[in-house]
Parts: structure tokens; C-alpha cells; sequence
């Protein structure tokens, strides 16, 4: 039965648990479980589901992220949930009249992977859909989780605060970098042969009067240059712009002729 | 009718425009504008939405969002939806075989913000539910834009990429602390009261013995001390714990005497 297989949490890279106290709808559930699994989460924990548990709509909408759903562990009240942890991370989206401190879902990520490097073990809770977690659930919590949003309409379903908190954990480990350019099997040209392509050109637009304005010509040549230089050019698209230039200039040559 | 007001672009603080290019269902336009408005964006271009437009689907499940909706632009095709925009980014969730630049959402929102501020206008492409842009389509587009996720189980829905998107936008503008401790009306206690509380628990604990080994009395009051000064505390809280300290000692008191 989901929830009693103890060895599962282990299978999952470390991680906080998420902890969905008093779920509604089973589809919020399985939505939580595909949000969690996207950003590498896999251990989900349960107080009081709504409608009990196992839950068929669960399993239908957590579809790929069955794991996730199977291993989930079911819990009588909050504070059983999170009696083992060490950290507890309590998601809010309105503001509370306690003296806690809060921290945005970047800053989670940061504090909870550090923790978890110490060996800690930490959770984030998450309340019922429509009324968020009660004044005493914060309390058995260290820090409040807050997710900016638009102050004139802040209004996430619970899959997509779940999916926001384990999106910044991601990228907190992850370290795909900012700014890539594919070039599958080329590579970037190097400069040599980029001036190679510059020269032809040129000769080319020399030769079909482009350039013909003597004054113009050097400051010309240079925006074309700074154009193509932007372009991040691989040397299999310089061979083809060379054939574009030396195409384009017999089409002129054969018209001069005909 | 729905994309024809051209004024409605103005009312938005300025961000990047979203395009949906032939969404599919209805429930997930909606969404969409959902995941937009929380985050600030409210420029919606529909290219060829397969079930027409208006769509009253999209109406529903954009509850709160509705002028979203309303101000969304309808277009023929991804050509003339991007006419007007400076730089277009392209979202895609699987490598594609062709030599372009692929940002993650975070580095996207700091170049548009750049852009923006520089007076150009951009747009951020998202495909069809299942199939996603066409390579012709990326074509159009200066950058791909990826969201980094679990490559064993990567499956945002179009709501969710939108979201991500948009909120990455939102906080590259957003100055919300990481971190912050909500104190309400009142205010930390300075060191001065922290300390008389200390003296006043050390007074209490030597009368009740507790600090008896002589020994051991430096490093436990150190400790009890560093345990107090980790919770912060206000000038309320220390007054509460002056309370405790005092009516637990009456009691011991009331208790000796009976």
C-alpha cells in the first residue's frame, strides 16, 4: 500500500520532502507529483487527503510521475509528517500576524540544499487548496516560503506553487549555463576565415559598384563587417555565404552578358 | 471582438508580449493568461488557436485574469505575430539540429529586461501543446529559450513553461528581500534586554540549582545564552520569556511551601 514502503525515499537524489497537508482533489495531487518530478523531487508525504488514499484520480493525473505517487507516504497530522525533519520550510501566500522570518523560493532552494549538505533533513509543507495551512501549522514550522508574485493578482493553484518552489531547487543544483550556442557538429569560425569571407565580399560589392562611394567605403565596410561579426558565423555557414556572394555575382556577370 | 484594441498593450507595464502559436485546448489558454497575470505579463498574441477565438473554455479557466483574455491579439500566422517585435524568443523543450543560441529562463529574463529598457519590444513563442514550434518557426526567432529540468522526466504542460517563463521575469524585476523576519508592531530586542533576561534566567537557575556544578557553569550559561540569541527575539517575545521565568519559579516556590 502506497505510503507504508519505507526504502523508497532513498531511491531519490536528496532532496526536501513536500508535504501536502489536507489536499483536496486527487488531480491537484497528481499535478503536485509531475511538478516535483520535473525538477527532480521525488518524495511526497500526505496529511489527511481529503478524499483518503490511494487515490485513483491521483494516479491518473500524476501520469510519468507514478513513482512519485507509489512512494508517497500518508500521515494522521502535521506534526507526525514532519517529526523526523529537521527543517521546516511552511508556504504561505498571505501575510501572517506572527513573528517568523520569510523567505522567497530562491532563497529556500539555497538555505534547504546547504542543509541537506550538512546532512539535515528538511521538508516544505504545503496547505489545503483554497485555505492555505492554519496559524498553528506555521507554528510548527522554522521559516515561512512566499513566492513574489503580482501584489494585484497573486494567484497560483497548488501544482504551480509546488512547481515554483522545486523549479528554483533545480536550478539551484543544476548547472546549465545561462547562454549556449548549438553548433551541432561545426564550430565557430575563427577570424581567418572570416576575413577570407569579408575580402570576397567586398570584392564582390567593389566589383558590382556597392562600395563605389570612395568617401563612404571605409565606414561601410565596417558596419558589413560588425554585421556578419554579430552573427557568431560557423565555418560551414561562411562556405555557404561565400557560395551565396559568388552565385549572386555570376547571376550578375550571366544578366550583364545576355 | 477580442485583439482588436490595439490600446490595451499600453495598460501593461512594459514586458515581453506571450504567443501562443496554434494552442489547442481552451483550458490551456486560459491557464496561461493565469500564469501570466501573476507574474505581471499581460500581452497575450494568439497565432491560429485551433478551436477559433473568442473561446469561451478560455474565458472560464481564465478566471481573475479575464483582461488578459480580452486584450489577447488574434493573428493569421507566427510571421505576422512577431512583425512588430525586436527580438523574439522561441521556447522548445527537446534539442533541435540547427545552429541558434538557447538561453534558460533566468538568463532570458535579464536580456529582455535589457532589451526593454533599451525601448525594444519582445516576444516570447510557445508551440502547440504536444508538438511544440516548428523547426521553421524557430527560424523566425533569435533565441531558443529552455527551462532547465529533470532530463529523466521532463513534461511541463504549456501553462507551467509559461509560467516558469514569466515568473523568471518577474523576479528579475522584483526587489522582495530573500530574506526577512516579520516583526509586526514590534520591534528585535536590543542587546541590553537580551542580557537582563539572561541575568534574570541565570538568577532563577542558580536558586533552583540548576547551574550547581561550578564547574560546568561558564559553559552552560554560554550555552543557554547562544540558544536565545539564535530566536531573535523581540522586546515582546523577552518579556513573555521574563514572565515564564518568573511564574515557573513562583510555582517552585508555592510548591516548596505546601
Amino acid at each position: 500500500m502506497a505510503g507504508t514502503d519505507r526504502t523508497k525515499e532513498s531511491e531519490w537524489a536528496p532532496g526536501p520532502v513536500v508535504i501536502l497537508v489536507e489536499p483536496q482533489m486527487g488531480e491537484n495531487i497528481g499535478a503536485a507529483a509531475r511538478a516535483m518530478l520535473n525538477c527532480g523531487l521525488g518524495n511526497l508525504r500526505l496529511v489527511r487527503p481529503r478524499d483518503g488514499w490511494p487515490n485513483p484520480r491521483a494516479v491518473a493525473s500524476a501520469a510519468g510521475a507514478d513513482a512519485v505517487i507509489a512512494g508517497a507516504r500518508l500521515y494522521g497530522s502535521t506534526a507526525e509528517a514532519i517529526a523526523d525533519l529537521h527543517a521546516v520550510y511552511a508556504a504561505t501566500a498571505r501575510d501572517r500576524q506572527m513573528i517568523k522570518p520569510v523567505v522567497t523560493p530562491r532563497e529556500a532552494a539555497a538555505q534547504i540544499r546547504a542543509r541537506i549538505a550538512d546532512g539535515r533533513k528538511v521538508g516544505i509543507l504545503f496547505g489545503p487548496e483554497r485555505t492555505g495551512l492554519t496559524n498553528d501549522e506555521l507554528a510548527l514550522a522554522d521559516t515561512l516560503l512566499a513566492v513574489p508574485l503580482n501584489p494585484a493578482f497573486a494567484s497560483l493553484n497548488l501544482a504551480q506553487a509546488v512547481l515554483i518552489v522545486a523549479y528554483e531547487w533545480f536550478m539551484a543544483g543544476d548547472d546549465t549555463p545561462p547562454y549556449r550556442l548549438v553548433t551541432n557538429q561545426t564550430s565557430p569560425a575563427p577570424k581567418e576565415e572570416l576575413l577570407n569571407f569579408f575580402l570576397h565580399l567586398e570584392r564582390e560589392l567593389d566589383a558590382c559598384g556597392f562600395l563605389r562611394n570612395e568617401e563612404k567605403r571605409p565606414s561601410m565596410v565596417r558596419n558589413i563587417r560588425n554585421l556578419f561579426q554579430r552573427a557568431d558565423l560557423t565555418e560551414q555557414e561562411i562556405q555557404t555565404l561565400h557560395g551565396i556572394v559568388t552565385e549572386l555575382a555570376n547571376e550578375r556577370v550571366r544578366r550583364k552578358r545576355v
